[in-house]
């Protein structure tokens, strides 16, 4: 692996994906705003996770973004790829075709759907894992509960999944975070998935975020964390109040694909598209004037670096 | 709608699909399930719901089931097909293509993976019961939460759906259920998904009962149900304790699938073959003895009626 | 113990506390409450449980609520006392107490407000119980979890506990509550405290039923209960549709305590007064007709035996 | 009031209330442990909360702690003391003695005991804070559900509560946290009450923490705070890493009462006797080693600013 390819932390997008009005992905429109991505500095690519929605998609369409992602990424960034489903056969053939197709790391979330224990879930891990010789990174979601991360043998069973080199944490407990890092101190990457606490997760050794957010505020979210990390406690505090401010307008009207599809429009000139889960169902018609002051707000909430675009 | 096609209630058995190894349905298998379901004396047939691992499967996979299972019926009982999946797409392909193969009845649960509110829901249901003209059933299972069913606005909302006729309701806590019925009166034929609570659903107004357990125990399941909506209230008692503490030292092993697939070997020698998702990866050997124990603890516990196989 | 005071299941009034409006009992409106109870056929008194706000109530008050009772019962029916408190060292001058008062039974909650895992619990329950003579039932309320009951360690943990001779119950799982029962099967009498599944619990193996409903609609939920055990099932079922519509309507307010004290007025002529608890400070204000077509429609849903009033 | 007594946030504990064997408080070794304190230069005194085991004492002994307690104070910093009981009567009676025994400021848990829901809860708190003169802060623990925090409407309805100046926030979301500091903001001061994210509480806002860990850790901590508020992230970092690690080994034993009183008698030689409440119920002896090793990993993982002892 070329050394820009390793995998160290810092900003990736849980790139979204864009579709057409028949349900596919629109291709083009991926690949512009994969390279806008990497032109505005993220540091990796998630690609295919919940929120571009390969759960959603049929396993062939996750094959033709993962390829236009990987092609478009052309080595510049490092690219992870989710293929969490609710059968662990499609998981296994997804992780066989990222690695044919160059992916640099492979992610997953538990079983879907169908209840499962501990046993169950690491052994759902393992056979995904061990279909490639890939990074693996679980990625475990607070809708699993965090039970299991408290679970003093969790540790240990995640340091067994073969080719594990970290995780993708999307919990909001960062003492549990925390703890967890320590049990797994020098072995496993942690990053957070909790976009909300993104300088928070910091203080509790997560190495990088993964995060819707960051398709849209790349720049700002990473200044951010750079503030915190290099000691502009205030900065970072301020950006916070006014990015989780901006969340919570958003959240309190129950329509963030919406609002992402504004905003993508508005700022990138890139129209994502209806998506494909219930969750994106469109449900109000966000105003122009609403969606820029909400975009403005975050963006204008902490200063860029010198240089930066 | 021919009279034996009505869907009036009664006991249901989700049904299980058997699977070779390789992944695929065993139809085969399939068909002799279905046809000793229907000779022992089931009153309709839920396929691929959870049980059926519908969900696991891709949607060609999904619809041979179908078509098999609606053949192999032939008008003797009624078929009712889940189409749940992740993507309200692929659900509503799933139903449109039920109603061309002559399925009587459609269901689905709420939107899998992505966190959904009450609006995304209903649209979700909405689309899927309004892409046929067959009746619809909602699904709903305690995983989802019981929140919504609390509310005083979801009978309404419910009742809203195009074609909607009932629902399978799989919760446990039946005065819940039993305000559902109260609230929908008249209007839905509620089914309980909780076999372990069979009888007691029966006195919040089920009409009918759906589950798992009824591939394996379907004629003393239904022998209980008689008893105590015929005023057996001691005999339904028994029933209950022994079925109760059979599934309770199933469920304790966390293999419920590897009991299934014994016991329906053992009982019915026929192998449902491996499952689909983590939650049926083989975890315990189970020893005949204590799978022809538990098999025979439920079946003794209730009288057959006269002239029953 | 006479044989009448032996405590053998059925239904209990989990019995209210009249208030004055300075927050002191009103002991002789409580004297008329037990003995309108008595003579309307209740088989038991729960006093100073939730519904009796004992918690919330000074020791000293408790024990002249308690003693008046023992008096007016005069040994017609037990008398079980609950003297669950933040402070165990209170529990057990209460525990004291009822025994040198001629109470039946104690019973008490697990430990109230500090979180305590399971080895506190049990250790609050045996000083508590081991503080008399007298049989002890734990009461379990589903507001402290029911992962307890779950637990396969819980029954025999439990028969350790001194003195132990049944349990009170409220939890919406019948399942859980029928697991529980036949792993004590034998050795602990069971009583359900969910009034709104009354019959529902008896399929479970439940001896009978403490709850607050019991203070207004005494005699009908006894002629329901009955009714399911002796296998009127439609009776009871039809009865069990009444109560849970009457529950829901009361609940929807967030007023039951203000339902409560209207009811017993207009129904008994007696009035309870102000609680002590947050839970009852008056919400609404609750008009006659309302109040009067609730009482009736549950007295009205089941056939009295005849010659009761 | 005077400067020194205005409450301005920083570290203040939740104080230890030590008692006799026989359940007394021990007023002599609580005079010391007090002294102790603010020697070391906590910014406040938290008094008689669920660490020093208010709920659980009679009021009479509640007085007496929070009279000893303020005399010992004599004015070096600001005392709030906590009245929470399960009766809102008793509560008030508490708060009536704090405003003439000279406390700083009042703080009441929500309802205790019996479901209350929220218009229950703000007359609680607005009968409470309505009795006496002195700023009211609200006590909200996780214990409580959070979904009361997330309500839109919960910052109009905080700031109506009369005399209400902030609030005890004892929550491990820091997004749910940050909202409601934001949506407050200027008008409350927020202290966390999560004391293994006591840096992270601070980038959401936090004015200053109260928590247990104080009694033991009040230099270190102090010193953490102001690592993280300055500028210095490595240094909060590697602190935060060492004391979750040390509250997670301390938790997994269940016993952290236990842990604490090894702790307190080994640092400061004073012994907080035996709690009142089943959460302290002797569990496990500790070792001298292991407390003296966790007292260490946490004092020495921060620099103290120069001058303290």
């Amino acid at each position: 692996v070329s050394e820009v390819r390793r995998i160290a932390g810092g900003l990736w997008p849980a790139v979204l994906t864009p579709f057409e009005e028949s349900g596919a992905p629109a291709l083009d429109v991926f690949e512009q705003l994969v390279d806008t991505l990497i032109r505005e500095g993220v540091d990796g690519l998630y690609l295919l996770g919940s929120t571009g929605q390969g759960p959603a998609m049929p396993a062939p369409q996750r094959k033709q973004v993962l390829e236009r992602g990987v092609a478009v990424a052309a080595g510049r960034v490092p690219v992870m790829v989710h293929v969490g489903a609710i059968s662990t056969r499609e998981s296994i053939e997804l992780a066989e075709h990222a690695a044919s197709a160059g992916a640099d790391a492979v992610s997953s979330v538990p079983p879907i759907y169908f209840p499962s224990g501990p046993d169950a879930v690491f052994e759902h891990y393992r056979r995904i894992a061990a279909a490639t010789e890939l990074p693996f990174y679980p990625y475990h979601h607070a809708m699993f509960g965090d039970a299991v991360l408290r679970d003093a043998d969790y540790p240990r069973r995640l340091l067994e999944i073969p080719h594990i080199a970290g995780m993708k944490v999307t919990i909001t407990d960062l003492y549990v975070f925390g703890v967890l890092e320590r049990a797994t101190a020098g072995r496993l990457r942690l990053f957070s998935g909790a976009d909300e606490l993104l300088c928070h997760a910091a203080l509790s050794g997560a190495v990088g975020a993964i995060g819707t957010s960051y398709n849209l505020w790349g720049p700002a979210c990473k200044a951010a964390r750079s503030a915190i990390v290099g000691g502009d406690f205030d900065g970072a505090r301020r950006f916070m109040a006014a990015f989780q401010s901006a969340i919570a307008e958003i959240l309190a009207t129950g329509d963030f694909y919406g609002f992402l599809r504004s905003a993508m429009k508005l700022k990138y000139d890139l129209d994502i598209g209806p998506g494909q889960s219930p969750s994106s169902f469109a449900k109000t018609s966000w105003s122009c004037e609403d969606v820029a002051r909400l975009v403005s707000a975050v963006d204008e909430a902490v200063e860029l670096p010198a240089g930066s675009s």
